[in-house]
């Protein structure tokens, strides 16, 4: 679009798309029920979806999911990327469930909650908030602190809207030896991990024990939820964590390093797998 | 807390406050609705819930909540600061009504939305998430653009945290002469500008046709929706703005600027309000 920069001059600038996506749950016996709507950058909308649904706990393997279709248009779920160009078309998904069965419904009720009674309840709904965390189990996996400092580069040089935009989070993973396998963006940080999270999940590959996954921004409770789910060791974050965050991260076993930047960074817990280097 | 730098150094770290708040409706029957969990830094708790409230469209009016009290806490509603230590205390805050009847709880299907089916209903609960922005009314404000260039210095001085945690979004509402008003800070963005919002709905001082609000972040659709059932003429943010809140802020005829820092800033649309210097 055409701005208007303040020393008058006019250009053409890129901006970060955002629209909202209703992610719905479509049962074996017909019944539709909607989850969430997400303010979201088209594009990915089923691995968002997918992983939308394993990190908040209501589905637990790929296999739980028939098909994953836009409005009137179907999406594949085979390996790769999906088509960005038809995923641009709807701002609607439902996820179909090859068994509802194995659904837990209890878990949509974070995002419903439609009769809570106050101060009676002895498990509130706020710690329903962190049940689906998981203690991290120790692949064995430690990488070293040139390592770490790397990833941020290593990131923006895969970025393929960041350095025009300026509005978008990324979520990125990589493998032991620093290599970029997977990266997502969005203008909201948790869809981008969801993403992130949701490729691997539809490629059967989680958990992912011997990744470090590296985030564009602050790491606040939720992200490091979504990766607890999903079994990732080490959270590294380019911004500053959350008193929250580094406790989950500590509680369940999980590496936090925060600003990741400028050649240093600091480890809030679990400093055992990162290695000095030398 | 005790945090170890990359080069092994270990040093005290001071980290933003996150924690869940819970945000009922309780009315005047005796029935309680759960509302909203929100992920927020604790204090300014009532400002946040009547903020939330208010930008959602669940209430329009002060005089249409009775009281606020954290659960076994009662929070006072009068002019100026909370107890921020006595706000500490409670992750869960209850929004009394003085009259149910003048209550939206149509509104409370964007939070819930417990059934909805595909692709059938012409208004989808994605176009509710819109419904509530107005019309921006013309106050006749305007600004120079010295007064936009000097805004996030001004915002940098009054903050109690950023500097120290690097973790806390901020929102400031700046009078026409670009004195500072209120500012409120959050781990979330969205709460620090209900937190503002909220401190002006309870005095009875929106809407807020002759403020310029300044966000430390960017300016997603959800910010310009806030800031559009507030009244607010101009919104300023440090950082891009995304494809939707430039939509949506042309459409209600609001002024946005971005990228407000290093001495300029871009216009994406209302540029009448903002005058040339000289």
């Amino acid at each position: 679009m055409t701005v208007t920069a303040s020393d008058g001059r006019m250009f053409d600038d890129v901006l970060a798309v955002e629209e909202p996506l209703e992610i719905r749950l479509g049962f074996p016996d017909g019944k539709r029920r909607a989850v969430s709507i997400t303010m979201r950058t088209p594009g990915d909308d089923a691995e968002l979806a997918a992983g939308f649904l394993f990190t908040e706990g209501i589905i637990k393997a790929p296999e739980q999911i028939k098909q994953i279709r836009h409005c009137g248009l179907k999406i594949g779920m085979q390996k790769g990327t999906l088509d960005r160009a038809a995923a641009l078309n709807s701002n609607t998904i439902r996820v179909d469930l090859a068994d509802a069965s194995a659904v837990d419904l209890k878990k949509l009720e974070r995002h419903f909650y439609t009769t809570s009674s106050c101060g009676v309840c002895g498990k509130s709904s706020i710690e329903a908030l962190r049940t689906e965390a998981k203690q991290i189990a120790d692949s064995g996996l430690r990488v070293s602190a040139d390592l770490i400092h790397s990833l941020p580069n290593k990131l923006r040089e895969s970025q393929d809207v960041f350095d025009r935009t300026g509005g978008l989070h990324a979520s990125a993973l990589f493998d032991s030896d620093g290599r970029l396998d997977i990266v997502r963006e969005d203008v909201g940080r948790h869809n981008a991990l969801d993403k992130v999270i949701g490729r691997k999940f539809l490629d059967g590959e989680v958990p992912l024990g011997e990744r470090v996954l590296l985030v564009s921004g602050r790491a606040s409770f939720e992200l490091v939820q979504k990766a607890l789910v999903a079994g990732i060791p080490i959270l590294a974050a380019v911004g500053a964590p959350s008193s929250l965050a580094v406790e989950l991260a500590r509680e369940y076993g999980m590496t936090l390093a925060g600003f990741v930047r400028d050649g240093r960074f600091n480890v809030y817990c679990g400093g055992e797998r990162i290695l000095a280097n030398g």
